[in-house]
């Protein structure tokens, strides 16, 4: 009844085990020529549910998989299919790459930071002159089989759907009731979505974010110089797909951050996004005045060549913006925006990041990373939310979305962070002018500050809300937010408080295949289908425990009342009477008229 | 570091323990002559910050208390001094109150039901012709103490809150700068909200009820014929009001449902709230049909008697409105509502609260027990929002409002239930409408139906929206929703969910009293005072916990980094480079101005 724990056919430092085996009930299929995977939910009457499944080949009981030989690359015969890529002899991986001064120090390292053993000998990149984003081929009219593979995932199956939307409010957003792949290309060559997929991350199952698509969430993960080790963090990838995440940041810092990214992209089947200033920094022993656009450039392209689909760039924290922070209650919050700033303001010129943009998005195109333009100046507390810092950087970020567009080169927006209801939509309708419908990616919003230990819930406000407006993608918070980095149980919390996030979005939007999960659910309900309501759910194990925690005995699952009235009365089953009486009735009594 | 548990002076059957003493650097204060209580925070930087306090005596370390005894009843003599009360014989206590069929029985109950042992002899009622509710007075012009307490209390101290307040959006609420006595008694004149408080309550901390004061929250406790006993239940009550409930209602089902009523408004300083249906419905062995008006009116006037002070009634489900639920995907859901349906369609006559409401009034108004008048109709999915049902029963529901307020009868109503974002402000804007202004009151709604384990979650964003756009009062989900009943850690999670709903709707509504207490909290997180951090929000002692899973030695939380960075790098402190830079140069340089 528990998901199962399989050992994994290789160790991985300090972890023997990654989770694996199927959810309860639940089955990976396959769709189409493409083989889109998919979850498929077995109910106890016969039917079953197919539903949006993040967590690749872990959860297939059929494949052996070996985390130190990492993921199949499955998408690697599509990118070498068409032509414009090459391997080449790429930069070599330094010491430094890990946070250590020379080969003594990396040698003398902990075993637990071993060296990924199966990394690709060459990376690829685009031939002289090519551009190789999913952008490029969308904006020359071509289909590419990503946008296919996403167009069957994003469908769900739609014909199980049938009769089960409703009309939402969707803020002009467009869900065609069946997703095609020329729907794909259109929206990736329009810039209102992006497809994040490195070419040297062919693990990767191809993914969409957009406002026009199901709302996707994105989990933090990442050791820090305080605390945890690769290991745990390639469980904790693992750990946040199985229950839903869509795409996942490795945010880590300090020591061993390449070897910590080899290991979690090579084993990763969801698009893998970093900060590459946080490592930037590490090769300048953490002071940000060192820092220099030849690291910063250098850092680039080590990730990408190791296969990082997007990059958060604050680019668009300028120079003249710094001072506009000055009166907030909690200044930047941003790391990337601070560091930044303590640059600028050590150098007394404008951001590398700003100056250099266009050459940033040459390295971008020469492998498909995407944008995600960060917020740097975002607010970090409900008093500085909508500020005049904030919309200003957001302006620049408009600007740069038109000149990384002018290279093909696909664009996210990163926003907030700490705001209250009653500004979360000015947040959303800004973000869609100034940034002409660039895809937006926000972090919660937080709607309160004064529930640390709970900030998964008050940011769950937020999410859902920006969500239902049309923010394309909703970075998870944990329960561990403003406190700590979170643990296995956080990540989950984090993820399945977002998925409700994502969801109740969809719902709120009108998206076609969104409601039938509910019906499904509301229908198990109604009719005492236990095991079904539990499976149904985000999170089986977690329903499962709680009835049993009142109800125990497995016949009490077939029981037609449950622990909250107990077994005498039932509104559920006066109901059934209800359905009975009409029918016997079909047309209203006298006494049933009112007066 | 923990809160105490003291032991109290008695024994109540079946727990040794109430919770009791203060929150972590939190002592308990009273405001005027009428010694309002409030809960002070003690700040590291000598600072404090006052906050609205619903926990009673138990957190006040100088009060000597008995639950065996109850709380005492300081609201007695202003409840005499009016001069329109008299005790009463009252009815008698039988056996059937407690689910027994006589004496016999009766004495053969397990010892952990024990009887309250100091029962007030007698009960209070108004006398012939006197009608004794906060609506009839405020009517009448008179300012009670109540009404004058209740404004010291919504005001906390409104002079700490200068300078943070910020201009929300309301939706045509009327939240004034500073609360007087007579701008208490002007909204319960017009029924814009009610002061829940029973004359046989008199251990009561009054509080009120309405969309132009602070949102407030409900948690739900009760035995059922299942599982839990009446010391868990005095327990949950001290439990969640210690989090922040601002009233409880009591749904025990089954047996002993007199005697669990009387240990818990005994020991209540909050409002109490039932459904007296349930009592009935045991009262006739759980047979719908057998429920006749007397057995009915009978239980209201026992209830009464022990000083309930809101009545959950679903007079709203008429006859005719039965069959609109027939094509619902999960029919009715309320178990009031089904109740009643139930028994109009065996009798095929009207219902017996609808036909008798004029004499439910009469009852109310001599105890003063305000109306909440249930949705016995609400959708118990997403599918079946906002339907006919559901709408027909609300504009019944505001024609007896009209009749109530006839009688000087205070009136809430409850709402929903399930309902997506984009369907939730209809429920709002609908409720002013029919019901006129009377105060909302809904449960959740949950948002969606996907995740069970997770209702708490699902529900708290509904929540924070409807509070946000007027609902008065929002009746806590906890995680075991659809699950099993609340232990506990559940009515704590629930609570403290809802706490954070209610207070991102003041803080989206502008009220003048909430943002204070989220900038407090943002100015220790910049000047990294961690225990203020935690004790400042809303859970001291999970937010404390977290933070020592990662850091847990004591100088970390006197350290200017968390582990989220580190110490080598961190953000606050680049801001204050960022003030340093400011202050060093006031005016902008050359290379800050935008080109």
């Amino acid at each position: 009844m528990t998901p199962k724990d399989q050992p994994s056919f290789g160790v991985c430092p300090s972890t023997t085990h990654v989770t694996r085996g199927s959810l309860i009930a639940s089955k990976k299929i396959y769709v189409g020529d493409l083989r889109v995977p998919m979850r498929e939910i077995s109910l106890t009457n016969g039917e079953s549910l197919t539903v949006y499944d993040t967590s690749g080949p872990y959860t297939d009981e059929n494949k052996e998989l070996d985390i130190m030989r990492g993921l199949p690359k499955t998408r690697l015969k599509w990118v070498m299919d068409r032509g414009d890529v090459e391997y080449v002899k790429g930069r070599s991986v330094k010491p430094i790459d890990n946070g250590y001064k020379n080969e003594a120090q990396l040698k003398n390292r902990k075993l637990t930071h071993e060296k990924f053993p199966a990394s690709p000998e060459k990376p690829l990149r685009a031939k002289k002159g090519a551009n190789v984003t999913q952008m490029h081929y969308a904006r020359k009219g071509i289909v590419t089989p990503e946008m296919e593979y996403i167009a069957i995932r994003e469908n769900q199956r739609r014909e199980q759907t049938h009769g089960h939307s409703k009309k939402g409010a969707n803020f002009g957003a467009n869900l065609p009731e069946l997703i095609t792949g020329e729907f794909v290309r259109k929206e990736v060559a329009q810039g209102r979505a992006i497809i994040p997929a490195n070419i040297n991350h062919t693990e990767l199952e191809p993914m969409i974010i957009g406002r026009n698509f199901l709302v996707k969430i994105n989990a933090n993960i990442g050791n820090s110089a305080v605390t945890s080790s690769i290991g745990e963090e390639v469980d904790k990838m693992v750990w946040s797909i199985r229950w839903g995440s869509d795409t996942v940041m490795d945010l880590s810092t300090g020591k061993d951050i390449h070897d910590t990214r080899e290991w979690i992209i090579r084993n990763s089947p969801v698009p893998i996004g970093t900060v590459p200033i946080y490592q930037a920094l590490e090769k300048v022993n953490g002071v940000a005045e060192d820092l220099t656009w030849e690291v910063f450039r250098d850092t680039l392209i080590e990730q990408a060549e190791q296969g990082v689909d997007y990059f958060t760039i604050h680019a668009g924290v300028r120079l003249p913006y710094i001072r506009l922070t000055n009166e907030r209650v909690t200044g930047i919050v941003s790391r990337g925006g601070s560091i930044m700033a303590k640059w600028m303001m050590s150098h007394g010129r404008e951001s590398f990041l700003y100056t250099n943009f266009e050459e940033i998005c040459e390295i971008m195109k020469a492998y498909d990373v995407s944008f995600s333009l960060g917020d740097g100046l975002r607010p970090g507390s409900i008093a500085d939310a909508n500020d005049k810092a904030q919309f200003a950087e957001l302006k620049t970020l408009g600007e740069l979305t038109k000149i990384a567009w002018k290279h093909d080169v696909q664009v996210m927006i990163e926003g907030p962070g700490h705001v209250p209801m009653h500004l979360i939509k000015e947040n959303m309708d800004k973000q869609l002018e100034e940034c002409h419908e660039a895809p937006f990616y926000t972090l919660g919003p937080l709607t309160t500050d004064i529930a640390p230990g709970y900030d998964h819930i008050t940011s769950s406000i937020g999410a859902a809300m920006i969500g239902w407006y049309g923010c394309a993608m909703l970075c998870y918070v944990t329960p561990k937010e403003h406190l700590g980095l979170p643990n296995r149980d956080d990540v989950k919390t984090g993820v399945i408080t977002y998925k409700i996030a994502a969801h109740a979005a969809d719902l709120a939007k009108g998206h076609p295949g969104a409601q039938y999960r509910d019906d499904a659910m509301s229908k198990a309900r109604f009719e005492f289908r236990w095991d079904d309501q539990f499976n149904i759910g985000l999170d089986p194990d977690t329903a499962r425990k709680y009835h049993d925690e009142t109800l125990p005995a497995d016949a009490a699952k077939h029981a037609s009342f449950c622990s909250m009235c107990g077994p005498k009365f039932c509104s559920m089953k006066i109901t059934q009477d209800v359905r009975d009486y009409v029918s016997a009735n079909p047309e209203p009594t006298d006494k049933e008229k009112v007066a």
